[in-house]
């Protein structure tokens, strides 16, 4: 499921959430509390003058960075291993080559207007600075349809395997529920717990909540949808009987039920037009020549008053370096495995501890037959068992002939889909799954593309989560030991991405690790100004 | 509440919903069940030449009439009182006139960019006869967020008057539920009810629908919203307490809370690009002089092979007849009383019986402080008491600077805001709910719009519903009674609207009764022209 992130997330925290489980630790003295919060940017423009910063990726980290930075002075140098902005913001279009690191080498063959994002691909209303660059950059924002009443749910183990609209397994779901409540009430179960008073409010809650009869049975509603729809002259709309609790039961279609509950997953939710991409590509009008393409860092070293940088010229083949008074390094935990650098034990310490989950996605182009022949527009729809768990379907160009369907997004480690032998395999496992939601319409997938980001060189991974040294049980371990050494500076080297925020694997948590990097950075260069000129007065 | 139609509906249907109640109608024989249904259009390519259709109104029934006749060959004439097209179907924007029956007169003085839509403005996925027109007539459709988690609900009854937001009322009640039914479940209260094989199943259900604790209590759920977003560096998500079952059933949240659930409110809705007009605008330019603009009708006759129809020519003043083998009649049941006709008894008598709501709305300029203060984007906020019950929110332009707020939907009749005694009352109370849900924004609402429709010329209501006639407790009257003349000819005469229709105030009712007229119209014809055929070949 997608949710692997989460579900880690959830470990982490358990109940509480993980940020309660955080503020616990801190409160028991089992974390440092570092000294800098990601306040409001403040700085002054011109206070970065004659300061020079390199930043290591050019991913939405690396971008916000040099553009806020830019903003107030700083001289600053974006080193981006790729042709390309964004990192693992990228959209795959029509000519897109996806290439993996064991070989796999794939290129979307699609109509022009098609496109997935094989990265982040949502922007949650609660996301206040990614919609407010998108603002104030100019891309354009539509609705992502995240959740759709036709959506639907699909389980070996109930209903013959028929895929059930979340409507009725929603609604359905609530009235039986509130039914059994009703019977309990009504049999004095919860004079414990209810008060006099409140007992009948109760009851007439749940025949709202449920829809329930007078005499609060559950014998279905209108809410779960329809076998006939209502229309002109005799045609009166057609009720469905209600799905038997014990089937539901059975069908487990709890987690995808919920999805849309969940805290960042609900709705209103947004999208740029045109693609998730459309963010970095206009950082990246705004940066120019500020953000070094090809340029992948070979070496990070300190230097007695900053920071030297190796990197390799892909044009030329040279090896190059830039020497700075700061360091920002937005590069994934990943891939500063792989780097040469002189960060002191603490941090190549943390580094070593740190595993990366490895999402993938599967995408087709395909006629829309869920618009066209399911009345679905946008939306998830969910399978209970096997490799792959979920179709996202697409919110954009809505009621067009082509769209592109993702029908898989999870992670490789630790899942049935990771296992699977090959590329082929994992191909004809997302197509498994359209036909057990939609059969007979397989067969309608074209020109699959398929992204595992543990094999995208750069990245070598997708977020901070279960990698090849977890250990089941220690799920804490990130947040309990290695996360604080990313979030306080080592020397002039600062680190950001959303493994320095508490919202892992979102670009929100990117931006705002950035903007409390370059504060702190800020903090350090008016401090070193001021005390810089007391002894010169003192001269 | 702008449910009242809906109320109305649901009293016919009661529990079972309305088609199911005219079903059972049916069955005891109450009802006669009328011959032809609202097939698929079947029209072949000039099956209709030489045979005159004259079409009253220019609604989406009659549009959806000539549109389709005129494809099959008939030659139609649409009279419409009005300048312009659409009927019901009207979008405000800088510069419309309002104009009430009684002299109230407003003139919108608003942005180019704003408009609010007086009368529909939603179209559900499963609508697919209006999906498919936008389609068919390349009306840009995006999406209206008719449910956003973000929304909120105001009760005077709770939490001091405080607005709520919908994500933590729906979910911290779904917790109490959920841990009121464990509870009653561990206590053996529903060992009949529910199998020693379900029970673990129905505990385990239970603590991911209302995200329990392990020991089945719910103590909140990161679902219901946090009091500090997550952040960079030691900035933790910190969650909220649950919000008191006893407050909540004090609150009476449930209508509100419920709304996206009701079927055709759900998830995902459309509205077209720049206001609902632009559907009728649409179907006017592919009519062209089809449509005769400012020609309110004066009569409609019975002829011996046809129907004789008289009208003001507005231009010229000039009273006017048209003759034509059938007539379409689009017009309200509240206009029908008031022109002299030659229906049969059975129908004038139909007419006498229906009585109509007056819905109306209230619509703002402002400045978005929904979005830009509240993250709120789209969706309904929900007020429990008071004159004025709803805010919706606009779908349009999301993040631009300004919009239009609905600030009331319901129904005059019946409703304590129609009691209200002034213009000026209905609009202070507009800005007073307002005022409840967002405090201190009241005074950014700017050049307020109101909406009657029981004061509009030449619609005199908006939906067939409770009317200066209505009995309390006779709310079967329509469906029971009038309903059943108007979906069968009187002669040559077709009646259609959404009144001719199980979709009563939609849109997709009125195209789908056009439909069906024209089906019979079709028919007929094709009948007497292979009787014709044959006499003649007799001859």
């Amino acid at each position: 499921m997608a949710c692997t992130r989460r579900e880690f997330l959830m470990r982490v925290g358990q109940a509480g959430g993980y940020g309660a489980a955080f503020l616990t630790m801190q409160h028991l003295g089992l974390m440092a509390v570092p000294e800098a919060s990601a306040m409001p940017l403040a700085m002054e423009t011109g206070s970065g003058n004659g300061t020079k910063v390199v930043i290591l990726g050019g991913g939405i980290a690396g971008l916000v960075a040099a553009y806020e930075m830019g903003k107030a002075g700083y001289s600053c140098t974006v080193l981006e291993a790729r042709p390309r902005p964004g990192g693992r913001n990228w959209t795959v279009r029509n000519g897109t080559k996806i290439e993996f690191k064991n070989g796999v080498s794939q290129t979307a063959s699609w109509e022009d207007a098609s496109y997935f994002n094989a990265g982040p691909a949502r922007l949650p209303s609660t996301h206040k600075t990614m919609l407010g660059y998108c603002k104030e950059l100019g891309v354009p924002l539509e609705v992502e349809v995240n959740t759709s009443r036709s959506s639907l749910l699909q389980s070996d183990a109930a209903f013959g395997g028929k895929a059930i609209e979340q409507r009725e397994a929603i609604n359905d779901t609530r009235g039986h529920v509130s039914e059994l409540l009703a019977k309990c009430i009504r049999k004095d179960a919860l004079d414990q717990e209810i008060s006099k008073e409140d007992r009948e409010k109760m009851l007439t809650f749940l025949r709202t909540y449920g829809d329930l009869k007078a005499d609060y049975s559950y014998t279905g509603s209108e809410r779960s949808g329809v076998s006939r729809l209502p229309g002109a002259g005799p045609d009166t709309e057609v009720l469905r009987p209600p799905l038997d609790m014990h089937a539901l039961l059975d069908a487990d279609f709890w987690q995808g039920m919920l999805f849309e509950e969940m805290f960042d997953m609900q709705a209103t939710m947004f999208q740029p037009v045109g693609g998730m991409d459309r963010i970095p590509y206009a950082f990246a009008a705004k940066l120019g020549d500020i953000v070094q393409y090809g340029a992948p860092v070979q070496e990070i070293r300190k230097t007695e008053q900053g920071v030297r940088v190796g990197y390799t010229d892909s044009k030329s083949g040279a090896t190059k370096t830039i020497e700075a008074d700061y360091c920002i390094c937005a590069l994934p935990i990943t891939i500063l495995k792989t780097i040469p650098n002189d960060f002191s034990p603490r941090v190549k310490q943390a580094i070593a501890e740190v595993g990366y989950d490895s999402a993938y996605k599967v995408a087709w182009e395909s006629r829309r037959f869920w618009e066209q022949d399911y009345n679905l527009y946008g939306g998830l729809s969910f399978v209970v068992k096997g490799p792959v768990n979920l179709l996202w379907y697409p919110s954009w160009k809505l009621f067009s002939d082509k769209g592109v369907l993702v029908a898989g997004y999870g992670v490789e480690n630790y899942s049935e889909f990771g296992k699977l032998p090959s590329v082929a395999a994992k191909v004809d496992a997302s197509r498994a799954a359209v036909e057990k939601l939609h059969p007979g319409h397989g067969k309608e997938l074209k020109n699959p593309m398929y992204v595992n980001w543990g094999e995208i060189p750069y990245n070598l991974g997708s977020w901070v989560g279960r990698g090849p040294n977890y250990v089941p049980g220690r799920a804490m371990q990130y947040y309990e030991g290695p996360y604080k050494e990313f979030i306080q500076p080592d020397d002039r080297i600062y680190f950001s991405g959303d493994h320095c925020s508490h919202i892992i694997g979102w670009q929100e948590g990117a931006a705002l690790a950035s903007h409390r990097a370059i504060n702190m950075i800020s903090q350090r260069v008016q401090i070193a100004r001021v005390s810089g000129a007391a002894k010169s007065q003192q001269v």
